[in-house]
């Protein structure tokens, strides 16, 4: 098989994990493979363990031998890579792979969902972000992390709801169903118990905290309404940032792409197409995009 | 002197700078002192340390000898002391005074502000916190940090101010000339840059863009209204908190209480009084209200 025609590796890597899928030149399934995170600012030694372990099982689910890497074309979306000091050092890679090609993982995800075609998307999971591929131009906007941004984000959800908790205990504003649901599950009583257990916590803690908000917000609870009328008005605004570039197609992604999506304004979520492939499928679009051109 | 009637010193230790000051038992001052930083969150040995040294250099200024320390009351007011585990460690210190009473630097910045009498305080400083003692009860609400509150403080209208000049550099705000003042100020022209400037300031730097948005606020400018608007409202919230509780007096103080003042609700802002004295003068009242009781 990879006598007669070229393989290609699409790596999708992450925060938490690390995905990577082979397929043939006419596109059809060889194997795939599941590592390690792979999030370049995270470490670049760890992430290129990742990809090389994610790339290695693929080649044995396929029944392929190890040696095949250096005749697979790798198309990469990582975390981090829009940090331009480490995206440089992935870059310099002295990779074990025929050919390779960088970028985002909200590049794949964007190639992805639009199969490989123009199109833009929006990450709504424990973060944020937003992107579109338009005439094969592609860029990003929004993000930053929870403290400078992610306005749409699962994390900056939990994280208004343990704001609001410390409110209600401080004094500040109305007691509510939502604030009693967030002290049982942090098993907390007081605003000094509420702090020491969340004070250190990760952008992934605060996401643990979404459904039980969008779960209040369905009762029409008023805390958890504003707050997920909020996260949703921070989506439609990047949202009608995009469609002011006509992509053909818009999608939304993510840990809370489903439960946000009624509450998008309707201008926006008419507007809304399904996504129609994963990332890492993504990623060997843009593979084969890096090798033709 | 010291043998004819007490001394009493006041510490005030914050994240900055450890003020101490001396008194007679009739109020008279005696000398002063300054040292480094003492928060005991960030190290019980350096707090130990700073207010050591503040105390001798207050004794040297009046010409004692470090041996007097044993014959002071002391009344230390300590930034961090509101978190138990690190409260009761820093109370354990075998300390070299003849008596020792500790407590918050916001209660102490209380008792100064209303000349050891009942009074509330609210600090809108780089951080944020609001306190009261009424009939010799004395509490907290509001601060924990930037991240899970503080929206009254410089902090947190700096972080914001980063937050907008992102949202227009993505496109979803106005251009307007804070952000480009504040881009001016960074140094920075595109997000990337914005991000790896601020991500992982401290408090401290964003307090420090302040003054850019009240500047900009006085000038009518949208997008510093707006943010000024919020941080105004957040401390009304916290003013009428307190004055449910019919404190005699309410003070405003920290750095940016003067230039916040006008853009408070009238039904705040007629309620403050000017604060009498500073937090160091109110750890001294702290240690003779609890050597006498």
């Amino acid at each position: 098989m990879t006598d007669k025609q070229p393989l290609y590796l699409g790596i999708d890597g992450g925060g938490t994990k690390c995905k990577a899928r082979i397929e043939t030149a006419d596109g059809k399934f060889v194997g795939e493979g599941l590592a390690g995170p792979a999030n370049v600012v995270r470490g670049i030694a760890t992430t290129i363990e990742a990809i090389e372990l994610a790339a290695k099982k693929a080649l044995q689910q396929a029944g392929l031998e190890d040696s095949v890497m250096s005749k697979l074309h790798a198309g990469l979306g990582l975390a981090g890579m829009n940090v331009a000091s480490y995206g440089d050092k992935m870059s310099s890679w002295q990779h074990p792979f025929k050919t390779m090609a960088i970028t985002t993982d909200m590049h794949i995800a964007c190639l992805g969902a639009h199969g490989g075609s123009d199109g833009a998307v929006i990450i709504a999971g424990t973060g944020f972000c937003a992107g579109a591929s338009i005439n094969n131009q592609y860029f990003e906007v929004g993000g930053h992390g929870l403290m400078l941004g992610d306005g749409g984000s699962g994390a900056r959800l939990g994280l208004m709801a343990v704001r609001k908790v410390l409110e209600v205990l401080d004094g500040v504003a109305d007691k509510g169903a939502l604030a009693d649901a967030i002290l049982e599950y942090l098993r907390c009583r007081d605003a000094n118990a509420v702090l020491e257990k969340t004070i250190n916590e990760k952008p992934a803690f605060f996401a643990g905290l979404a459904p039980l908000v969008f779960k209040y917000a369905d009762q029409d609870e008023p805390a958890a309404v504003e707050i997920i009328n909020s996260v949703a008005g921070y989506i439609d605004l990047f949202a009608r940032r995009l469609l002011k570039e006509t992509p053909p197609r818009l999608s939304l992604i993510g840990g809370i792409a489903s439960p946000i999506t009624p509450w998008l304004a309707p201008d926006v979520s008419v507007q809304l197409s399904a996504p129609l492939n994963e990332p890492e499928v993504g990623a060997i679009y843009f593979s084969r995009q890096s090798v033709t051109t």
